[in-house]
Order: C-alpha cells, then structure tokens, then sequence
C-alpha cells in the first residue's frame, strides 16, 4: 500500500466546455496523482494550457475555467518528484512546432528515452523537462512533412515503454496506448462528445457511456471527419498492469471489462481458497483491501469487521508535531477497534507488501488493541522486482521481499502467519495477458541495460 | 447524512509537548467540524491562543508549533457559519479578566444564551463574538472573589443547555459537561498526562489509554493539586444524542462504553428484522452507513456489496464547472457500480434522510447503473424536529420527513420501498437514556419560547 | 528616521459606497501604519468589519467591498505590535452591547488605560485584545441609559491620554479628539458626503474639501440629524504632536493649517540660520528629509543635489539573503551616487537621530562614495524622551541622545560636524501649542507613575 | 511616463553565496521589471533554477536561497505580458542539451527572431515559451561541436536586434551584448568575485566598483580561465538606448560613464534654455522627472518645489473599488499641494509624453489645487516611432506625438504652453552615439519588412 501511481490522463472531444469536463474527469482520477495538475485547450485556434503544483481543486479556480474556452481539451495528474523543477515538469506539456500547438500528457514510462534524448541532443534538441513526453514532442517535430497523425505514428514506432497518451493539436486530439497495452486508456461517448481517461471512473463522473478501450498498438484519433483509428503496431500478445487491478485503480472502475472491485473480491476468494486459517474475524486495510478482504471473509464463512479505521483528513498537508512520530504517525492516519478485536484470532488482508514497515506497524497496531493471533493474508504475489513501466517503486534493495523467503517476511512483520496468493492464483482472476514483472521478473518489453528504475532522472510519470 | 456536527473539542494537561498533542488529537476529531481550528497553550505564566480558518493541517505550519510550548493546552474544531465574521467566531476564545487569562472551547449549544445575554448587555457587558462561549466567560468573570473551579461553577449552574467544555487558566484546566450529558466528553491517560476529547478516537491517537467519561453534571479539574471532581449539579437522568451513535462519531469511538461501529452493525440487524425484504445485494451509502449496511446483510443472510464509491478528493475547495450543476455534482462525488447493480434488487442502506435530495439522488443514480428495484432502509427513526442542542439542522420546513407520512417521503426519493428503523428499536440498541428529541420532539432541557434554531444569530457550535 | 507610527483612521458618512471610499482613504494613509487594516461598515441595521493583515491591498480582494455594503463606514491602518496575537489586535474593534452594534478605529495611547482596566476588570469586565480601545468600549457599554453621544462623552471623560478615535453604530459616526488635540483628525466634505480623516491628503484622494479640524475636546456626530458638535472638555492649552510636523504627515498633508512640506522647508531654513556650514552641496535621507534640506539649501545658497536614492521596492517582504547582512542592508535600501558626491563637502540633512545606527551607516555611506565632509544637520531638537501618545520608540536607554551631548553624539555617527534644530527654532516654525515631550519631557498629559512604554502590554497605536 | 521597461539581468561569478548576492542585485534592478523574478545557479556539476510571478522579495523566500547553493548564477526580472503563459515566459530559460545545462536570461528584441524561429521550426525544432531567448537556446545547441563560447558566440552572429544577455552553463558564465549596445550591461568586481549588471546601481548593492562596461559586439567570458574577452562583431558604430538615460535607468546609476541624476539635470537645464517662461516655480512629475526639475529651476532660477507627492504605496496588487474610478485613479496615485500650488504659475516637467491622458489628468489636478497657469516642459523630444529593441511601447496608433504638432498636443492635455528638449539639445547631453529611434524614426538596427512592435507574439523583454 505504499506504492505511488503514475499519473492519469483524461481528454474531451466536442464539448462546448471541454475544459471544464476535463477537469470533472481529474477529480475522478484524483487518485492516479495528487502532486500537479494541468489543463491544455484547444479553440480551434490555439493550444492553451494551464497547470499547477496541488489537487485538481487547488489548480483551478473559477476564473482559470473561464480563461480556458475550447471544444477540445486533455488533462494530467502527477505523482511526485523531488528537486526545484516539480512544475517544470508538470503536465500536459504544450509546445509550439512547424504545425503550430501540441500539448501532450502521458502515463507510463519510456524505456528507451534516454537514448533517444542523447540521440536528439546531438542531433541539437534543447531540453527544458527531464520527461519522457518532451521525447515524443521532439520526435513528432522532426517527422517532417507527415501530417499529425502520421507524424505522431512515426514518433510512436520509435518509443519503446508504457504510456497512455493523449495529444492535442488546434484540430485534432489524439490517443494511443502502448503495443502491450501496460497503462490502461478507456474511451467513452456522450452523445457527439468523446471523451478518453485513464480509468472508466471517469466516464462515469461525466456520465458518458463506456464504448470501448483504446486498443494496444492503436492510436484512436478524433477530427473534423470523426473518429478514425490507427494501428501503430500490428497486433501482439498483451500485458495490461497486474497492478491497476491489485491496487491502483477505483473499485468503481472497469479494466478490460472486468469490474475492479469484483476482482479484488475474487483475489480475496482465491486467496482464502490457497490459504484458510481458522479464526474468528477477517478485517482489511483501508480502502484498498476492503474488497479482498470482504471476498476472503465470504469464502471463508468467517464474519468481516471493521477492524481499522482510516483518517479521511490526513492528506498532503499534514504536518505532524512532537517527538515520537513513528508510531504515532500510523496511530494518526489509522486506528484500531478494541471492542472488535480484543481477544480475537484476525485475519487480516493487505493488498501488497512492498517495504513491510507499513504492515508491520499495522500487525502490532492490531496486537495492542488486544488481537489474539494476526494471520496476514496478502491478495497478490510478493512484489520481488522494480517496475520500469510508470510506478514509483522503491530501488530493489528496498523490496521486503526480494530475496527473501515469505517466513522471513512474516518474522519482519510480526504476524502469526503470512500468505501471499501465488501468481497462478492471480492470473486465474485477472487473466493471463498480464504484466507480471513485479511479481516474476519477465518484463514485456525489454529494458536497456543500465537502465534504473527510470530511464531519465527526477522520471516519475 | 447532511447534518453538520457541531465542534470537537480537546485537551491535554501535563505534557511537554501539550500544544502538539491537542493539535494530533483534533486530527482524530476533524469529521467534528471542518471549517475553523484553534489552539490555546498555557506555560504556566500566560494562556496564548492561535486559530484560523482551515481544516487543522492548514491552520498549524510547524512554526506555530515552537511558538506554542506549554504543559497545558485545550483545542477546538468548528463547523460552518455564515456571513464576514468567520474567524471571530472561532475557537478557543481567549480572554482576560480578574483572574488572569483564560481560554473556552465549547462544543454544544446554550438554549437560555440569549436571555443571558441580554442580561449581561443591560449590565453592561460588550461582546466580541456571536458565540454562547463567551457567555460562559462573562458569567465567570463576574464571580467575584471565588476561585475559578467555584466561579465555572457558578457560572454553568446558570446556563442551560448542550455543552461539552473545556477552560484553560494558567494553572488548571477544567472540563465540564451538562448535566444531560448531551454531548460526550472523554478523559484518557498516558503517563501522568491527562487527555480530554469529545471523542475516545482522539485518546487512541494519542496512544492515551481510555480512564472515564467526564459524567453529566461533572466538572473534572486538573491542577497542581491532580485531578479533582466536582459535581457542579446532582445527578439526574441523563440524555446522550442518540444521532452521536447514528452517524456522527467516528464508528472507531466509544460512546458511553459502546463501539460505535458494532452499534451501528446491530441498527442495521435490528433494522432487517423490522424492515426485511427480498433482495439481491445490500449496499450502504458511504462512510457513514456502512456499518449499518453490513449489519442488514449479515441478519438478512443477503450479501453486502460495494454498489457506490465515494470520491475522497472532493473537497471543501471544490469547484465544479460547467452547466449541468446538479446531477453531476452527485456523480462526481458519489459513484454506482454497474457491474454490481445491474439487474438486481438492491438494498440501500442510509442512516437518516434530511431534507430528501441527496437521497433521491442516490436512489436515481442506482437505478440509471442498472438496479432493478431500490428498497431504501434507513437505520434512525424520520428526523422530524429542529435540534437546539448544538446540530446545524435545517428549519423544520425543511425537513423531509416533518409532516410526511413515510409512504410520502418513499414517493418523493423515488425507492421500491422505504422503511425507517423504529425509536423503539433505535433504544433497544443504544439505550434507553438517549435525547431522542429530532426524533419524536421531547426536549430533555426544556427550550424557552420564541427560542428559534440557534439561541443566538450565526450560531452553530 | 526609524520612529514607528501609530495608526490612521478615516471614516465616510452618508455615501452609497462608503466602504470603498474608506479604502480608498486608508490607502492615503497607509504610511501611518502597514501591519494591518480594518474596515467596519453599517448598512443602518448591522454594523460589520473585516480586518487582516497587511497593506490595504492586500486585505481588501474586490469580494470583500461587495460584501461590506452600507451607506456609512470607518476603516483604521495600524503599525506592529509582536506576538501571536496580532491579528487580534487589528482594529477596528466590532462590539455588540445593550444599544446594538458598535466598531471603534484608534490612533493614539491612553495613559490610564492599565488602571481604567483593572477597575473594570475587578467590575467582572473581560478583555479580547491588549488595546486601549476595549477599554473606552467597556465604558460605553456601561453608561447605562444615555444615548450614545452621551455614553461616548461620557467614557471620554474617564480616559486620559491622546487619542483621534472614530466610533459608527448603526446610525451614527462619532468622530471625537482629545483634549490636548496630540493626535490630528480633520473633516472634509464631499456633495452631502462627511468624510473624517488622520491626515487631510486621504481627504483629497477622496476629492473632498476640507472643511475643519476636529477641535481638541471635541466630539462631533454625524447621524439622521446632520453633523452635531459636543464639547467634551472646556477649552484648554492645545498641544498637537511636533513630530507629525516633522517626520509623520504625509508632505501633502496640512495640519492646523499649515502645509506640511512648507513646514519642512522653513525647519530647513531655520536650521541653516541656527547652524550654517561651508559646503559644495547639500542632500537630504530620502524620502523624509527632503523638503528641510531643499529648504536648507536654498537658505544657504547652496546647491541641492539628489546624494542618497532609496529603493522603492524594498518593503515589508525583504528578505536578505547572504552574511554579511549589516551593512550590506543599508547599500541594498539607500544608495549613494558618487559622481555627484566624490571630492565634495556634503550637508547631509535628517529629520531626527533616534538610536543613531541608521544615521552612522548613511554618513560612511557617503564617505565610501567620496564625500570629503559630512556636516549632518538635524532639523529637530535631539529626540531624548519616550512618548506616551502613541508612538512606538525605543526605551530610553536606546535614545542615542538621551544623556548625551551633541559632541558625544557626533562622535558616534562619524559625523564632521553635527547640529540640531533648537526647540525655539522649531516652535518658530511649527508654533507654540505642540507637544515637544520628546524633546524636552515636558508631558502635556500627566503619565502615571509606573507607566511603561506602552500602558498596555503589546500595545502600540 | 507610462513606457514599460523590458528588464533586468544580473550574474555573480565566483562567490560562495552567488544566488542570494544575484537576488540583492535583483531587488536594485526592481524598477527594470516587476512582474516575473527568476534565479539559475550552477555548483560545478548542474544548472539549477526556480522563476515565479511577482516581486523579487515575493519569489524568493527563505527556503529558496538554502536550496539554490553554488558559487556562479543568473538571475532575471521582467516586465508583463498578457494571457495565461506568464509563467512559461518568465527567465532564466533553463535547457539541457548536448553539452549539459544552459541558463539564459535577457534584456532586448530580437528582431529576427520570427525568422529564425521559422527556420528553426522547419528543421524540426519545438517551442515551449513565446521568448526570443530561446531561439538562442536553440542555436547553441545547433552549434555542433564547438565548444560553449564558439557555439554562443555562432548563435548570436544570426540573431540581430538589442541584447544584454547573460548565460550561465556547469562552468562558466558569458555575458554578451549587441553589436550597436543597444542595452546597457557593466561589470563590477569585488575581491575574486566579477559581478555583470544592467545597471551600476546593481553593483552598488553588492559593494562592488565598477570596473568597465561589456563593450557593444562584445562577449565577456568568465570560466576557470578567469575573464576573457571575445570580439564577436567588429567594432561599428553604437547606440545606446537615449531613453535609458531620459526615464529608465535608476538615477543612482551610471550610463557611459555618466551618471544619470546628473544627465537628467543638465536636460531639465536644456530644456530651460529652449524653452523659458515666466513662472513662480517649478514642480517636477514624481519620481522619475524630479532631477530634470531641479536642472531647469537652477537654470531659470526660479524655485524648485514639491508640487505633487506619489503613494508610495498603490503597487501592483492595487485594487480599487467605487464608480468614478477614472479620476480618482489619479488621485490616489498622485496628489497636489494647494498650499504650494494655488495662486501660482507653475512650470511641470516630465520626462516624455506617450499616449498624453496622464498628462492631462496632472495638467488638470495642479489646475484644481489652484495653480494659475501650467507650463508643461518635457525634458526629451516627442515620442513618434515605437520601439522594437525591448521598450513596450504602444502601438504608433496610440503615440499622441505621432502625426502631431506640438500646438495640437498642448490643447490635448490642457497646458498653457508646451515645450519638448529639442533632439540637437538632447544628444547635446547625453551624446551623439544614441539611439534615437523612438524620436526620430532612424532605427540603428533594421527592421524587417512586417515586423509588429515585437517580434514574436506576446513579446515583452
């Protein structure tokens, strides 16, 4: 549960306020990334955007809604950097080029951007993002007399990663999703309105109705003359994010047609089905593992509780005073029941354990409020392997469970007993055409050796 | 789940980071009030205060942290008023008088406030703030020569009313609650250091162990001399607010030794065995009524399911733009799952209706995600009556349920069928020494005529 | 140079947007205090405020003059007092009390303010803020049954002390003077427009004509019936505060209607008589000191030449970075131009020495620019005793000239020569019924034994 | 009056402390540029920068300083454009490229910057910003394998227009300006430390002394060399701006060796000498006019006087409520002594006249304070031809001197009579090798055909 996501994408297509829609799309992928937002628009006539440090509710005030005036739009959350130039690299990123506006906004990761930013550098390209998209932007600029949606092929063809990508030029808004289709990119319709976003989520906030997803490979372009899709790469086996279905993704959210919170309920089922254990209750971890573990608790016929209480009011800004902040900083953010747990033996469900700090603070928060026995049951595989496709995954060193076997990790913890489910469990519920790499270490696409855990520095989208 | 709470209060004696520690405990106290946050520290030769409008996080930087040592220190959380005099309405007061300083955070209502003002005024009081705190302070300060537990004392034996208090001199810190015990207040233990707080939530966050409630009628002093009780009226029967129970506190607290989630969990069974019906799925409307959701499905033997999701990110700075304001305000903070609902008969559980409109929303929303029949079932009897007891309820004009048979208000949300749980069931669970007064309109603290909502204009805490 | 001021005050009766033209005056005013602004305003059934702080600008957003509707208002500048508590402090100060609403805005210091409180105090009065002004409230509040014009003469009569003080409620503005009249309040008339002011140059932002002072013991009161003269106090010896001649008003400004820039010039001109030198040219500490040494020069036939610039951007918000922050401050704020003064004897003329620093790092700014002499002239008597009527200097001990002869004093500024104006030489020009208790500790108004700085603690204006 | 400056530059080399010592040169050329303020700094190893809206002391808190440690930076000021991308636009441009980091920051126009832009675009370059400072940025990155002095050196042999522009790469910190020195740019030393400018004045902050001016054509670069001086244009003839010496420059600076108060006095005893009259005194427009002011009552020997006073406090954030805004805008602004004023015949001197209504709002004001007669005197030649090397002048359209007598433009703005300093007298002054461009329509630098007032959309520095 410490993982941070990426980074979400939304874009209208013929809406009188598109803008305004993009951003009701933001509030629903507020979750995707909570660090910068942006806006970019286009009124026929120019590219214009907007961004900002801070939620999609701190970035726009009513009067950035009314400056941004267009019937196209796309928008960006980001999870966070560190260093001076967070805004810098802030998105949508908009440039102006021998065709005139593009702005872009991408979740995921480029594994070769580095290369090619070297390649274009000596080739004379300025820089002035350290972001994968600033690659794309360049490549689109030098692909010559192509027009945008050949241009845009032609830049694609030579990025190899993960993205979800929107682009919009004064004409035309552009999406494409990766050959293995790793981030995910739904499009939805609302009468003559089309609309994309990261997650169905936020179909659902504009009320659009779920069409289809952009397939991997695909680049879905909306114009004067409609909807007209491009197949980039020919068809390949694909590799949609285990991730999105474990963790990051609202329950309310649809991936590839499978309803997020009725998989994790299934995760739960399955991970009940390799490893049951006697004992009075099963508990989850707010608000990722609820679903699990309600899954976990109807299979095993044991009764769910609410075992732990989250702050609904400890967010970004929260500052904490005193001495003893460690432990006092789970006690804060969340809160054991005593009248539910005393004396009982729990079960309690986590959806991933990637440092182990968390879950260890959680097993001894739950032992002080008076639980008997602590059984971990963990609805995913241990997470063994750095991801290079847009999540912000600890260095390998820092993967409790790289290299370790799950008694070692149960010692860590503190827990009676520990399970995770096994990958083959997983792949039963989500499918098989799954990126697995956390899990397995075989990544879909390859990774340039030498390559960390981002392909360019201060990378985290 | 439109009413608005009151204020949270809290205190801390005896600690060296006291300031600190009040501010972590109003953290666990936010769901109280989110519209002001105050401080007031004593280090034994002054009483200083800080508050602002905000949320705590926003309202305390780390350097207001150092400016505020002190052993002792009382805070406050503050729901919305309205008009330009926000900030001088916040809490804790600070005043100087006789005695030296002294500091009131209050959370409550006082029904004969404005006879004593009155009285006052034609004395020739001047007052600052439209708070029946303040009230409290003249009284106090015109004690005379008593000391300040007899003058508080004094001063409370006068005034009528909801209150949970706390009072900060430079050398004692005194917590009082009304002889009703409308409001709650706790008293916890960590160390040698004392902790009050209108809710057992904030003692765990502090790591405070749980010692009493501070009785109705009681003043506890803490001072050089320890603890000492006073009882400031004899004992009578007592009144805690039964919607305390129903959605205010947070489901992790104890209410007179109860947990509020598993009463909450026992409304809901209660609620099937008066209200059953045949159903598919049950589901809660989220945070508040899940608990009581959950406690239908289990006596019902009728899965709980997650059929909505809230957005946790929309916030009080929440703009939202474009036209279609009202319908896809509720989409954008509450979501349905199609993949749950459709074709189903669904259970909808809430824990009170207000004025009607978000509830008829939320019946709409299921019904356009595809839920074949809504059966509405609601854990608390029809809210019928204004409270004077420190809730912001809306006028009796404009509560759904005033008036209505429940055959009217089921036509007017639109469910298959409504059904409220009964007083009867409702005391069954809670006690019977409840205020059921919004309920059935018996005021256990009688409410002088021509009293309207709030004793005194722009009141609210 | 380095004397804090006091307050400002303007009120505007019967103008339909009386709030926006009080704004508009305290932007005139705002050298006399830019810490904070305040602004209370009636609509002729409520009388409401809005303070914060900072400049007026940035205190009052477009939102707040729409909100602050009403036909009559009073707004007040203030200097900084420390400690958490200032925007407490911020005035006007809003009461409500048995005769409805009251704001009251303050320039000036009441030296029995501490005994007035005690007494009150011990009468069971409490007190919000450490200012003078609660105080003179309290009284009103308690005259009983007099109308306020009678209450407001009546609580006068008790305090003692300089004040120009402005009261509003509902239907009435009172502007009153002190006695002795140390503290300057001028009416001016705009159509049926009143318009009451600290300085006469807030009357011409206005576009008002100015029509008379308010005399000292005088309270005037603007209501239904017109414009109402009361004579508090009997005549007596008037003393209007020297420094407003000399360093305070705006150059602007007329007070007792002299024109305060042509006051300057003549303290120039008579310094030059009283203290001549050979020179090459003469120059002046901006912005102050411009008009004496303009005056200076044109007595001695020397030239006047712009030595000093002044960074016009170097405000409240400073911050200095890097070490050596002493003297570096000084070249960062004043700025000496050599070419004008290298190889030259230079008079460089300030309006007052008060702890001396400022004035020794000007004189080694010019030396390091090149000026062969600096001949400092004072166009005041040396500054040697604290004031009590609302100007915040230092204690005693760090008057530079308290105790100190004027060799002493030159010594210490590295002065070649240095001369003050003599105290007949400026009642010469200022005219004799000033208050001169800085310069020669005579007290117009009896300071009560034991009385600090301030009478109240963090008091200033 | 109302011409906006363009902006300011500073770069410190070889200091511990090199950001917080650009940031106190910043504050001295506040007056150059208000709206944007931006710093890059390099410890050896990267170039780092942080820009934001508003003042010097508004962008640079604290924090900020600690964080951009290293011994070499650039900093920026700017004055405004319009729209949304205000931020995009501000300086230092911060790129990397092949070579590594580049920070550039500059004071002009580029008057082939649209050109070049084009050409750039066509071989596939993209723009993020509208500046001309990043068709430099490009350049150099084009410049092959040559190393950073060459390459910029290459670059700046294409552009063409005015420039002071500074650079600052890992390792070294060039300083170039335009072939004609169109802008002005000094360097200072301080012990090891070189310290380049806009103005002297920035040297003075620092206590450097002036040790020459970056010759016209020159780049001077500082690096592990020490300076070295490269000659990228052959010595031609040069014209510095003549309105740096007329209104711009601070009057504490130095232009070629002439100090600028001084320069100004000598046109205001010009002008008298073109064009006496019979008069009581002479009054001068604050600030910028009052050194021309003194010049011309010396010359005339009629006494100078403070006629009008200027707030110093209606900045930026200046908000003004009320109807009659107009008018009253000028007099919260600008206000006129009536005790010096009325009876009188006044000679007002400005420094220019550009689109003439402030004019006629002052001419106006001195004749409602009562002065008898108003005799406007403009110390420099009318305004005719905008400016296309970095003056954000109106369009020609909006010049009152364009296409007008001067008899036509004294009915205008209302004066009794009106005089310009004739172009002869000017040059007289301040030197032959100027650049005249604005009065005379003789550019030193051509224009290309369809060059608007600037030469890339949105335009300003």
């Amino acid at each position: 549960m410490s993982l941070r996501e990426e980074c979400g994408v939304a874009g209208v297509w013929d809406h009188p306020g598109a803008g305004g829609q993009v951003i009701n799309s933001l509030y629903a992928l507020q979750h995707r990334g909570q660090e910068s937002a942006g806006l970019a628009v286009t009124d026929g006539r120019q590219v214009r955007g907007h961004k900002g440090m801070g939620l999609v509710a701190e970035v726009f005030s009513r009067d950035r809604f009314r400056e941004l005036a267009g019937a196209a739009a796309i928008g960006h959350v980001r999870y966070s950097t560190t260093g001076a130039s967070l805004l810098t690299n802030a998105q949508p990123l908009v440039v102006r080029y021998h065709r005139g506006g593009l702005a872009l906004a991408h979740n995921g990761n480029l594994v070769n951007a580095r290369r090619l930013r070297e390649r274009l550098e000596e080739e004379g390209s300025i820089f002035q993002t350290t972001s994968d998209t600033e690659v794309v932007a360049h490549l689109i600029a030098r692909a010559g007399d192509r027009d945008l949606p050949e241009a845009a092929g032609w830049a694609l063809e030579q990025v190899e990663g993960a993205y979800a990508l929107l682009m919009l030029s004064e004409d035309r808004l552009l999406a494409a999703r990766d050959p293995a289709g790793i981030r995910p990119l739904s499009i939805g319709r609302l009468g003559d309105t089309v609309v994309f976003a990261s997650e169905t989520c936020a179909l659902d906030a504009l009320g659009a109705v779920f069409w289809r997803d952009v397939a991997p490979g695909e680049m879905v372009v909306a114009g004067r003359e409609g909807l007209v899709s491009y197949r980039v790469f020919p068809p390949r086996p694909t590799n949609l994010c285990a991730f999105e279905f474990i963790y990051f993704a609202r329950p309310d959210s649809d991936l590839d047609g499978m309803n997020v919170h009725a998989v994790r309920k299934e995760l739960g089922r399955a991970l009940f089905q390799e490893a049951p254990v006697e004992a009075d209750l099963v508990t989850g971890v707010p608000d990722s593992s609820i679903s699990a573990a309600a899954g976990y608790a109807e299979a095993a016929g044991i009764p769910y509780e609410l075992g732990l209480v989250k702050n609904r009011y400890i967010g970004r800004t929260f500052i904490q005073p005193g001495q003893d902040k460690r432990s006092q900083g789970v006690r804060l953010k969340l809160n054991a029941l005593r009248k539910v747990l005393e004396g009982r033996r729990v079960v309690l469900v986590d959806d991933s354990i990637v440092r182990g700090t968390t879950s260890r603070h959680i097993v001894q928060l739950l032992r002080d409020s008076g639980a008997r026995e602590v059984h971990l049951r963990i609805s995913s595989p241990p997470y063994r392997y750095p991801c290079f496709y847009g999540i912000d995954t600890s260095a390998t060193s820092e993967l409790v469970a790289a290299g370790r076997q799950v008694e070692d990790i149960r010692q860590l913890v503190g827990a009676d007993s520990l399970a995770f489910l096994s990958s083959a469990g997983l792949l039963e519920v989500i499918g098989t055409d799954r990126c697995m790499a956390c899990f397995t270490g075989e990544y879909p696409v390859r990774i340039p050796a030498g390559t960390g855990k981002h392909s360019l520095e201060e990378r985290v989208c």
